[in-house]
This record gives structure tokens, C-alpha cells and sequence, in this order.
């Protein structure tokens, strides 16, 4: 399978995005919730006049099944405002997702969800967030959780990464640089959009699916492909198969994220936060979900995970027939690195703020 | 079937809309099109400092198949301005439905459409036009057609209405008067909401289906209560069962609207206009584009629209099995009033400017 058809398939440049289910630890983001609270509330006290409504931008995976979870934090922090403030103020959301991602769902939970809420206003706008998706000056603040997940399209010199599916600790620099330019590229790119679209002294909360330090450490993809490899060799699966499938997955670092951001030139930076929690606090998270506390604890929310993102690309490229021997060998791999050692999920948070024009 | 019901599933005070299928003459709503192209153009001039964006709702039946069309017109206004002033201006569309309406095939055709014209934004507001839609000040012009036909609630006093099954020449003077009392109560809530969410200067186009004067004639559901009524005389049908069937269709004559606007108050009028394209016209219009001009002029567009209108009302209260029946019957009423009389399709359009608060 071609990357470009991969990429298609996983959201980086095409029309549809793979996760809009509940497989995806949506309730992670609300780990960068302390911090969107803390923007929302610096950002009304420093706009004078004081704005009546705050707009509010949820961009990517808006549609998904937990959508309102997300935005229901951001609504009462706005909610909180108002009760201390003592003044009418109202908050209007805009979920946006990719246009072929079916908002009826999430469209259909608003009338009950908005009674509860209070005084805020909905718009579902379909679009990508590579493209200008909002007028000038429009919004207050944009919360962005896991975008730039997948770098925008294929870039050169990822053809020497053999035995790899994933930018990862063995990849050679050029890969690995490679994929950092085509990084810097869309996240600039990101940036001068979201410029235009808030108001001067409008915030973002941004998370990233990220790595501590220069490290290209990747344990989800690195662990998939050794499943993958254990079954080139045992003749399984052809070599050339595996050296063809590519996840263009970038983990950006914090210094990735701050570079870009100083480099663009409109927005400061108030925090820029690294947090990870590790694959047992995941899947606790998702054991309370599913009354799954049985299964070996750091194994079923990864692997959840996982199915949900890469099992459509994996079937699409190899074929269905061997998808319970990957998963099930995969699963084996995932038992023996949590034995071994702390495995997190890093979560790099910028939260920049817009400066006057 | 209780009037409830039936107006639940009409979408007067439910969450569903019938006639979000090309069956309805949205093209009809074009005869509007030269006031709101006017309406937008004087709205940018009067505003000061002038806007850079347009903000824009185009209310209800916006996610059908043809919401584009309708405002692409505007869209087209707005372009127009641009152009003249040659200043950036882009305009922001929101597209209202109801939240149970699907809104993907009008998401989904948005990036071809937005390519083709121009600077433009859009977002779907899922939500009853009976309630608060955006913002306060928010919006700079709204355009609506053919909103407000069904009244929001079962009036009192309706119960005496025999042989009809809507305001009709022959309904006594206490059901068109409780019909009326109640659309000036939904026209005056949707005129406070609406005064709230413009901003000073703004402006609305409203079309209406309507009558020219005080006569209630109502010819497409009295020929149909014509065709219900010889079925009851050739005993097909239960006469109890026709008359607890209403349709709570009320049409507005120019002075209905006018008083309306006046009395809330917060708008002057700009422009208050009937239009009538008779049934021919319309059924032209439909054979155009359905090829279907061989068919009977004037018969083959009203059957369309009054089946996909009251088909499934009639179902429901009825049963499928008289339905070809009764429509065969139908269609031989609108023969003859052809025959008989020019029959109009009356349009009332009101273009109120939102005065400064």
C-alpha cells in the first residue's frame, strides 16, 4: 500500500479521521483541563472591553463520541466567570471535525446537553484545520487535543527506515530529520492560521502526543513493529511488506513545539507542560470504564488504543487474515515491556497567547 | 391521531422537519433573492466601522439538499460588494436545521462548494428557530423561508373546524382567529429572539407563505380536504376521523405580518411584498428540472410538494392503504381548479432592519 494511501486512510490529508469512537482515551485530555481553565479565565480578564461572549474553538475529533466531555469543561470554566464576575456572559462552541465525519450524533446530544449547561451556543463546522477555518479575529480561544498527530503529507527520505513502521529509536537521522522538518512545516503552517482567527490577546491550549526529550523513543509503534518483524521471521509475513508500511506519526518534544511557535512570531508562550501518564494509569482509566480490572493491568487500554488506530491501516496493507496473530503477539510484546520498565504516554501541552497585531 | 402529534411530526413544535428533500420549491425562495441581495448590500453601507466579515444565518431547512443554492446567492452578494469596495470581506454562513435533521450531505458537499466561491466560512447551528440561536449582536443579516408555516402549539377553539382539515374560506371566524392569535404569539417570540441576535443595523429577509388579503382561502389543503370529504361520502373513510385531522397551516396576509414586526418593536420595515407565482409556474419550474413537461401544467409541481408535505402526515392518521386512492382524487381537484381559476402560490416578504438598541 502506498504511504499517501495510508495517510489517507489515518486523517493526515484525507477526508476521514479514524478515531471518532470511544476507543481513543479522549478523558486523557482532560489533563490539560487545569490549563485551558487557567487561559479562559486570564484571557477574559486581560481583553478590555470585556467580551459578552466567548467563542470558543474545539478543533479535530469535535464529532467523536466524547466531544462533549471535552467542551463541557471549557463551558464552566466560562460559567464560573460569569457566577464571579456577576455579568452576562455566554460562551459559544464550535466543534469542528473533518467534513466527512457524521456530526448527527453529536448534533442530536445537544438540546439536553445545553439545558444543563446554561447559556452557551453551538455550531458544528466541518473543515480541516490545515486550512482557515474561522474569519479574522473571530475567536477567543481554540483547544486543540492530539492534532498534528499525523504529519500532512509524505516526506522525503523516510525510504531508508528498515525495520521500522515509525519514526523510532533506531530509525536513521535522516528519517528522523525528515520527519521533524515536515513537522515544522505543518505546525507553522497550523500556527499562521490560528493567528488569524483569534482576536489579540485570544489563547490556545494545544496537546501533543509528544516524547520527554530528543529521544525518538516510540514504544506503541516500536512494540508493533516487533510483532510484525517476529512474523517476517517466522516467514509469515514478506519482509518488503513491513519495509513498505509507514506511520507518519511525529511525537513532537518540547523544544519541537517551542521552536515552532517562537519562530512564527504571533503568539507568547504562557506554559508549556510535559506530562505522562503511564500505560497502567491508562488502562486503569479504562478498566473503570468497562469493568475490565481483570485483565492484565497496562495491557487492555493499549491495546484498545491501538486496535481502534492502527488495525484499519494494518488490514488495508496486510490483509485481514492475520490481524488475531499480530494482536495476540503484539499483546505478548506489550506484557513483556511493561514487566521491564515504566512505559508512559507523554503529553506535551503549549498554551500561547495571541499578541496585539 | 391527536393534534399533538401531528404537529410533533410536522416539525411545528417536534424535532423532526418534513421536507428536507428536493420535493419542496426551494428555487421558489429566489423570488427573494434581488431583496436580500439588496438588504446585504444596504446593511454594509450603513454599518460603521464597515465589517470585515458578514456574519449570516440562513434559518431552518438549511441542511436539505438545496440549502447551497440558497445561499449561494448571498454568498454572491457579498462577493459582489468586495469587489466594488475592493476590500477584504468575507462573509460567515450559518446553516440552522433542526438537531435531528441530517446534516452530513450539506458538510460533506462543503469543500467543493467553498473552492468555487470565495472567501467563505460556514458552520451548521443545530436548533429550533423558536429558540435562541446565537449570541447577542451577533449576526449581521438572516434570511428564512417559509418558517413559522406550522403554528408551535394547538390553538384553543380549533375543535369546531368540521369538514376541513386547515384554516379554510368556510372555517368559522373563532378558529381563523385562534390560528391567528397564535402566530402572532410564534411570530412575535421568533422576532425577540431574532432582535437579539442581530446587531444594530442588521438586517432579515422572512418569506412567508401566505395570502394577499384577509380571505383564508387555502386552496392546496382545502382541494385536499375536498378529496378526504368524497371519500367520506362514499363511506371509505370515517367522517370523525377527517375532522380530528388539522393541519395547522397558517398563511399571513401582509398587514398580519406588518403588525407583528411593529408591535415587537425593535425593527423598521424596509421592503413588505406578495408575490404569487400561480401553480403552472411552479409546475414548470419542477418540469425543468424533472423533464417532466409532458405531465398535465400545473398539476404534476403541487402534487409533488403536497405529497412530500402531507403524505406522511396522512399516513399516520389515516393508514397507507388509501393513500393512491386519495392522491388520484387530489389529483383530479387541482385539474379542475386549474380549469376553473388561476390558483397562486402566495409569497409574503418582509426585509425588517434592526434599529440601534
Amino acid at each position: 500500500m502506498e504511504i499517501a494511501k495510508v495517510l489517507h486512510m489515518i486523517g493526515g490529508v484525507g477526508e476521514t479521521s479514524y478515531d471518532n469512537d470511544s476507543s481513543t482515551p479522549r478523558k486523557l485530555t482532560s489533563m490539560t483541563g487545569p490549563i485551558a481553565k487557567e487561559a479562559i479565565t486570564a484571557l477574559y480578564s486581560s481583553i478590555s472591553p470585556s467580551p459578552s461572549t466567548l467563542g470558543i474553538a474545539d478543533l479535530w475529533r469535535s464529532a467523536g463520541a466524547n466531544a462533549l466531555f471535552s467542551v463541557s469543561e471549557l463551558i464552566k470554566a466560562v460559567e464560573n466567570m460569569r457566577h464571579n464576575n456577576n455579568e452576562p456572559l455566554a460562551s459559544q462552541i464550535f466543534l469542528n471535525d473533518l467534513p466527512g465525519i457524521d456530526f448527527n450524533p453529536v448534533f442530536r446530544a445537544l438540546p439536553k446537553f445545553q439545558k444543563e449547561k446554561g447559556r452557551c451556543f453551538f455550531a458544528g463546522v466541518p473543515g480541516s484545520f490545515h486550512d482557515r477555518l474561522f474569519p479574522n479575529k473571530f475567536l477567543h480561544f481554540i483547544h486543540s487535543s492530539y492534532i498534528l498527530r499525523f504529519l500532512s503529507q509524505v516526506p522525503e527520505g523516510i525510504e531508508c527506515n528498515k525495520g521500522n513502521i515509525s519514526m523510532a529509536s533506531n530509525s536513521p537521522p535522516r528519517v528522523i530529520d525528515a520527519c521533524h522538518r515536515q513537522f515544522q512545516n505543518d505546525f507553522l503552517a497550523f500556527l499562521k492560521n490560528r493567528a488569524q482567527e483569534l482576536v489579540p490577546g485570544g489563547r490556545m491550549v494545544i496537546t501533543f502526543m509528544g516524547r520527554r526529550g530528543k529521544d525518538p523513543w516510540n514504544p506503541e509503534w516500536e512494540l508493533l513493529a516487533a510483532a510484525l518483524n517476529e512474523m517476517v521471521s517466522e516467514g509469515l509475513i514478506e519482509e518488503e511488506k513491513v519495509d513498505m508500511f509507514n506511520i507518519l506519526h511525529y511525537k513532537p518534544c518540547p523544544s519541537d513545539v517551542e521552536a515552532e511557535v517562537l519562530k512564527e512570531g504571533s503568539f507568547s508562550i504562557d506554559r508549556l507542560e510535559v506530562s505522562g501518564p503511564d500505560w497502567i494509569a491508562i488502562d486503569k482509566e479504562f478498566g473503570q470504564r468497562s469493568n475490565r480490572e481483570d485483565e492484565e493491568v497496562g495491557v487492555y487500554g493499549t491495546m484498545r488504543c491501538m486496535r481502534a488506530v492502527a488495525e484499519p491501516m494494518l488490514i488495508s496493507h496486510f490483509g485481514e487474515g492475520i490481524m488475531e496473530d499480530l494482536f495476540h503477539r503484539y499483546r505478548l510484546v506489550i506484557i513483556q515491556q511493561i514487566a521491564k520498565e515504566k512505559t508512559e504516554l507523554i503529553n506535551v501541552t503549549v498554551s500561547p497567547t495571541r499578541r496585539p497585531a
